[in-house]
């Protein structure tokens, strides 16, 4: 091969010497240039303050202010051009700006550091991120209950051990995920109250002698408050191991819900029709339609968990202040909240889109002396029976329905009676499976009123 | 050797066959039996509500709840028999239960499952745990502050790359943890809010028939409300996965802590003196003080995130509503509890007990030049030169120190001058290091009083 | 409550003062005491080369090794009082020791350390559980062979996405795990060759003055060689992490191995029925079948993996040579290695007495035009198609099945023609699942004969 | 700003609808173009086995490995559009080969399927990253065998707890990490031979009816043999999680000797001066040089680790044989494969560069009494006490010169004597830190000798 360069070793690729090395470890504008938006916002917010308190004249500020609207225009339309000499995206930017404005731009830089600075940028973005995932969490429960609301009285199997266990209805098993993309979204919003304190002007770690007004940036920028002690502000990463916890814990519920969206979808469920959308064909078996979403939003917990797992290592008894390895923070946290964001968006897709094969699911609920335990608790209350008593009783019942090949409800009375002789006829209005959910009634139970009840709650909450 | 039992491989453990490998890894009994209190609480619980609701008669519930003090009694003395054959702890507390009072026992299960009951159970001893962390994080940050309070003047060298960066206060970096651990809590506080609802009455997943007052036993429990979806309440594991994320957070910290505090034990720092009562001698050389309280507690972040890791793990993927996996749940949280708890007192105690060593904070806080940015801040402020500009002359002050082999402050006005016309005998006032922090006035700054007055606004908090 | 001790948090644990929490996180004796065995060999292995080499009487080696075998039988019949106030196993053997044969006991120690006989304890421990861990995957593997033979031509259908794709050999599936388990215990051998070095001799951290002969004590315990480097030797804990390494990638293993086991033990699968030793049942539903042991084994990456997460935690950036923060690798490698040789054993035994239900994996593997592709394959083959354009004719083949609703085979070769003129009655050959599963007799590939070739393959290696 | 959609959640992003959210979360031609090379030379290797056993004709052949080539040079030279709307690297390449050569590219993909064609590419690449991670450890090692044999006899401290324990030498320390580079060189071996495997040919997952030669394709590739199993072939992804494994433990090593050098960088140890070109300094603090390049080595742990995390969470439970979560697969080794070879360089080249200390590392050494054990094993070796005696009467001589406030070797011999009686001048042969690590003659041990006859060994074993 004539071009050796692409599969070489590193130490081929750095045939130019240690500086080369250096720089490939070093730089951080490859990924950070993602906080353009953050770092001018900020910036501009100082340079207001800095002018309000008379530490930098009014026409300096206006220069200042006016030019990073340019470096912003010019970064957005594409005709930014980063430098990787000069590192970071602070060091491009505030180059650019004195390309443009002069010096001036060198006063910009009064009153703070790149450690209050960085810290400021990458709270803002995760906080920008942190609402993308309150939106997209509102947006998935919105699909769940439009699916709850159209199957609260549909009929499928409740699984425990992946077997069979009590019949349940389509609506409830929607609600269940509603609850937990609900808890989701409560962490988030604590998560985002408690994070949402101002860095800057915390200077390179110990305050500054400048007169700043530390309220001041924090209300340009949204935040509630400043933060109270300098040399935390510029070390503390609990912020954004937070938004990974919150993440992975949410990325938890998704791959819960495409395990079953998986199963269901295989031949021998047919629970559930995903649209074409969200699938994946084959050329040579057009029937055929493979899950990939659901597989990809699966695997996301992989790599937003791993991200989290990533920065509690980097952060792991690094003394205070500033230390380098913090620099690794950024990617891991970009990386996590737009797969996290994508795997939200694509389960509202696919929940929106999915059918479900409500007479698949009848049958199997159906199956498998589903309402056993309907029986049990009938002998407990209609006859009197302990509850460890009727489950024997239920037990020899079962068996003999097995034995005969025929469900539950398929029994005569007289054969119910040879094995108990206080069951009556009433009997038979809790073996259906219809009749078993409506009879769930308990507070979150999985009859058809209470999941409507749940629904109207919801939708309560999200209005 | 002629016992080769102790070291031969399960294969041979399992002499006894399959039934003894199943028994091995199916049985809980040996870790959720810690779950015992919890366990009587709830039951007690459910058979007042039994009674209250007519399920139940008033002489079975009064059996019952005499019965199950009765258990609780033998457990807290140590002469209750677990048995392994009744696999967990809910199986030997009803089948003593059944020993003591009978019949009546078999009624107890009337409405509720194992499932719901052990989500009940497990609940209660989290949210037993998170207020044991409150406790532990309270004692901690009153440790804190008062390190804080008595040294809020104390001078000390800040660092960025474990190098010396700027001058700060003893407090003041006791402050930046009260921070930390201040958020930590009030992390532990969202999360017990969030997971204070009831699973109890969920019955196995589906609800039950049986008339159940979930509101009744979610009060006397301590619950806020019962949970609002029966399948979500037997599923749902999210509760332990954030209480081990918030542990894991405030290892983090505690990490973070305790590797400075290894560090400042060098003979090479000598910043501080720990206790002997949180150090390990040597017999040999009696001078040797080994901050193994610190290690341990550095190293526990380990254990405790790797407990969220492997429960993280279990819950990818598993469909609902109970799969036999949820059991792997207990143990990893019983260990990450235990740890954090434990670095969390003994934090607290090699905090209130360690010394400063101030001459050897102050000698360190001065050398190395760490008023250079004082100076660069002083320049900018009294000759208005451009930050940048005033970086660049402050540079070649400290080269021209440096080659002189003294401090910044032992230059002559006459030297400075040489390199910036406008520097005046003022310039002095900003050089020592006691001048450097007053100086830091700027909210959450290092100056005395603002430590001070950080301090005071905890002890309100927290009173 | 009379006992409070049990329930408390650990502020009130810790009453008696920092003294009881420092005991509380610093002993050992508590886990390492699972060392004895291990730590008594070393002992008599380095007295006896201190003998050999004249730095201690023949009648002292004599006394020491002697009284340690009695501290050994002390421990193995339960009879030896371990002591907290001792810390670890090494002071408590020691001590017993003493009491035992007096003042020669203290003239052990010479030319060693704790820092190196704990190292070689703990090899001594890994090295061990590799050998029990090389035993239970062959076990595991000998009985997936004995599945693989008699299933070598039954048809079951092969997945992609949970899809059914093409049919393949129960054999092959279950050979494939063969290969995965075989690559796990490579590992496990590659480790054991890594690890077997000895730390004995490495003294605290820089070797001793004493002519210690390190390769005799290498010897007597069964090691390789001595350790090359006396400050590695007591530091090192990559064996450690190597193992748990080994470990995890085994556990996922398992972990796939049982998610199909459940899946194929649920009601709309029933590919497999697990015997009842391996499952639970349910009192009420006496034909209810939980795959307990599978999920339990399928949830077992957790805590394997986390132990290794944990351990790698705790090693990251810790500075030579010992730190007291590796006290911790010792209960997590415990916890990983009971649980990977659980999990191994329970999933031989459940592979043993599983039965595979030829008749539904025979119908499933006929449906979904699993043909589909041996159709595509013979249109290249026979007609001499480009591979792109036979996927297009099967196409509209299967389209055609599937809107007469039936299968590839029960097309009639007219309407095949109708589509691709060169189609021949031929065809017809490789529409059924066993003549397709027959013909992929490609090296590796499904064919029974081929299954029976891999089969006879590895029971040579086994021999 | 008016254009909204920089800044919007993932709904708005997907304006377009769900397509766009299925094409942003299943392309996969984003990141798998860096297996383009291996790709290439797989179909290369495929093709010319086709016209070997003359299932393609060899002008077919010959077209396809020519017109591969022009695709190579094409994407070498940066002229190769990629197209989203293909997905992955393999429809890429495939479509533009037939853009070349017209029909006969679709003859290629006979006998295989993208399931074994991309396990084939993926396997090419990762044996490809253990080949650069042998030799940049190789490079390392040769570097630490550089400074280990300047300074062979250079005395420093040796820490435990990183508090001064005993005397060693540089050479010493450097060969301890020869050592751990040493071993994860030889799991990069074992590991390259265990994976070197070729799953071409496995098709999609049964093998295959055409008569492909795989054993042809594996020697062309490289491979030692073809995989034996075709399920096995295409769900495999062991190989990446020891790859990963591997990394993640030598990443673990570099984040140790990474610790060592922020730590002996600090103003309090100077023990070691890095180089410029791997530090940064700071305009205002020209005497400051930030050890940057081993802080980012010492968090590389954390992504590499993290990948390892990620993938072993992706594979937990996945049933055979191919399922899409797999796809995540890439991206995580990209990425620590890519930060491990920059580690390694970066650590190679700071630790040809770096300048150790050598009048502060002997001050260092010979500070706090670090020859106690010296003069304690004099005692048993020249005395004949047993050691704890020895201990105890070393223990007494230490707290006399503390009080006295001199080191052990300023005592005279009456003080001595007064407190042991066989004390002898002799003694004083053993209190200087030279004389200390000389003595330390035990294989392994610390004494210069010692320490360059493991540096010969390493270079034998390197050449």
């Amino acid at each position: 091969m004539s071009d050796t360069s692409s599969n070489q070793m590193w130490g081929g690729r750095f045939a130019a010497g240690p500086d080369a090395i250096m720089e490939a470890i070093n730089a951080s504008i490859g990924f950070d240039k993602r906080l353009a938006a953050q770092d001018i916002a900020g910036s501009r917010a100082h340079a207001a303050m800095l002018a309000a308190t008379g530490i930098l004249s009014d026409s300096d500020a206006k220069a200042i202010r006016e030019g990073l609207l340019t470096v912003l225009s010019e970064i957005e339309d594409g005709s930014f051009e980063f430098s990787t000499a000069l590192e970071d995206i602070h060091m491009n930017v505030e180059a650019r700006l004195k390309e443009l404005i002069g010096d001036a731009a060198g006063r910009l830089h009064t009153g703070r550091s790149r450690n209050d600075q960085v810290a400021t940028d990458f709270r803002l973005w995760v906080r920008d991120q942190l609402d993308a995932a309150d939106a997209g969490l509102v947006a998935l429960i919105r699909a769940l209950l439009a699916q709850a609301e159209a199957g609260a009285d549909w009929v499928m199997p409740g699984f425990t051990h992946l077997q069979t266990a009590q019949p349940v209805t389509w609506g409830h098993h929607m609600m269940a995920y509603v609850e937990m993309f609900g808890r989701d979204l409560s962490r988030v919003r604590d998560a985002r109250a408690r994070m949402n304190e101002s860095p800057l002007g915390a200077a390179a770690l110990a305050g500054t002698g400048f007169p700043v007004d530390r309220e001041m940036t924090a209300q340009a920028l949204g935040f509630d408050r400043p933060m109270a002690n300098s040399l935390d502000a510029v070390s503390a990463r609990d912020f954004a191991l937070e938004f990974l916890s919150v993440a992975s814990i949410s990325a938890m519920h998704l791959s819960r819900f495409a395990e079953e969206l998986v199963i269901w979808s295989s031949a021998q469920f047919r629970f559930v029709t995903l649209s074409d959308r969200f699938s994946t064909g084959s050329s040579i078996m057009p029937q055929k339609k493979n899950p990939d979403a659901a597989e990809l939003i699966r695997a996301k917990i992989g790599r937003i968990f791993g991200a989290n797992v990533a920065l509690m290592m980097v952060m792991k008894g690094l003394p205070l202040a500033y230390s380098k390895d913090m620099q690794e923070d950024k990617e891991q946290v970009f990386d996590a909240a737009d797969n996290w964001m994508l795997a939200l968006a694509a389960m509202e897709g696919m929940v929106r889109d999915m059918s479900a094969n409500t007479s698949a699911l009848e049958a199997a609920a159906a199956a498998g002396f589903s309402t056993a335990t309907d029986l049990a608790d009938w002998l407990v209350r209609e006859t009197g029976l302990p509850f460890r008593e009727a489950h024997h009783v239920t037990g020899s019942l079962v068996a003999m329905a097995e034995r005969k090949g025929c469900d539950l409800s398929e029994l005569t009375l007289e054969e119910m009676v040879s094995v108990k002789d206080t069951i009556t006829n009433d009997v038979f209005d809790v073996l259906g499976v219809h009749n078993s959910v409506a009879s769930r009634t308990s507070y979150g139970g999985t009859a058809p009123a209470r999941v409507r009840q749940q629904v109207a709650r919801w939708k309560e909450i999200l209005e």
